[in-house]
């Protein structure tokens, strides 16, 4: 689960629609590998246990048309959710802390998928910067704004401590930066023009400690 | 956004409902920083955008009532899901994987806050195995039972090489382990005692990509 600064709430789809279409792409491209052509927003509902007028709501944002009675098209619907979300299209992102998360992110195979190439990495630490990690070179962190002018960056993945949070956001505030993917928990103060997005991993960890005392209570009446 | 293995859907509240809490218990902590007493179902839905009678049937699987026409009682409901979601009380979890990802989840202090200890951690890798990492001697995968058993761990945290993550589900899977955070892209096959919690962090990209084109409009009509 992941929050997002106020100032972008609100524009064309909500963010908790947008955060819902990934789950929804998935099913549809399950539907789609095990040759369902045709998915109503009911099946859909029931599989992700939502409200049928929410799967309805959603989807609409993108633009697909169901077929009253019938359901969506998969193929169609798989499309519409893709372009929808940009997916289809490619991202430059700049990944500035190269400690252990900001090295697993470079790695991560899903975001590579989903069209975002990783065109720089940064640090603050004298020791790190000017050292190569993933065939690419660590800048320094002072120098992000002719970094971002060279590759044509869009986008901020950080994790660094969070003691250096606020200077990064400071010193890519005029730069051609549109959003920060920001893994640290620090507010950042920026611009109005930069979207931030925090991450956190709790809602992953909500569904297994919710669970785990059941599994002892199974065990013991097993 | 993750998914889970079927077998443990619907059981007392649906997964879907479960990964919406957290942004739930936010959101109530905030208003109870602020001073706020009593929210209702329709703020709530409001500022998370999604519909009050979802809202309703979420927050009324943590037992909480709310007053009509009234709302809920802010610090009544905080209690309620946080003891819903077991927050309140202590999980042990080993991490499998000792690489970037694991790593940086070793550090990771939300999942400290809502009562997660990391009590072991294991690898594969023979360079590894007895070396130290954040105060904790690395295990040999294959000790995984005996380290479990020692330290009464409840939930294995998996961050191996895709290649590897199949084998640790077997050297556990006869072990009291209840659930597995699985950050592989790989679909387990473990025990149905088992949990499983597949994590993907494209519900949080799909955010930032779909923005990244209305920022550039902005700019050009600037």
């Amino acid at each position: 689960m992941s929050k997002i600064n106020d100032n972008f709430k609100q524009k064309v789809a909500s963010i908790p629609t947008i955060k819902r279409l990934p789950s929804y792409l998935n099913l549809v491209k399950r539907a789609s590998q095990e040759g369902v052509e045709i998915i109503s927003a009911t099946n859909i509902a029931k599989e992700l246990d939502l409200e049928p007028i929410q799967v309805r709501k959603d989807l609409a944002v993108t633009g697909i048309i169901g077929k009253p009675r019938i359901g969506y098209n998969v193929n169609e619907l798989f499309q519409a959710i893709q372009s929808f979300l940009n997916w289809d299209k490619k991202h430059k992102a700049i990944i500035v802390g190269t400690g252990n998360l900001g090295s697993a992110l470079m790695k991560y195979g899903e975001l590579k998928n989903h069209g975002l190439t990783i065109v720089g990495i940064a640090d603050a630490s004298p020791e790190k910067i000017g050292t190569e990690k993933n065939n690419l070179t660590i800048s320094d962190v002072n120098d992000l704004p002719a970094l971002i002018k060279k590759t044509g960056a869009t986008m901020i993945i950080l994790t660094v401590p969070p003691s250096e949070a606020q200077n990064v956001a400071e010193v890519i505030n005029d730069t051609d930066i549109k959003a920060i993917w920001n893994f640290t928990n620090v507010k950042l103060k920026v611009s109005d023009r930069i979207l931030v997005l925090m991450e956190d991993l709790s809602s992953g960890y909500a569904v297994l400690s919710f669970h785990l005392p059941f599994y002892k209570e199974n065990e013991d009446t097993e």
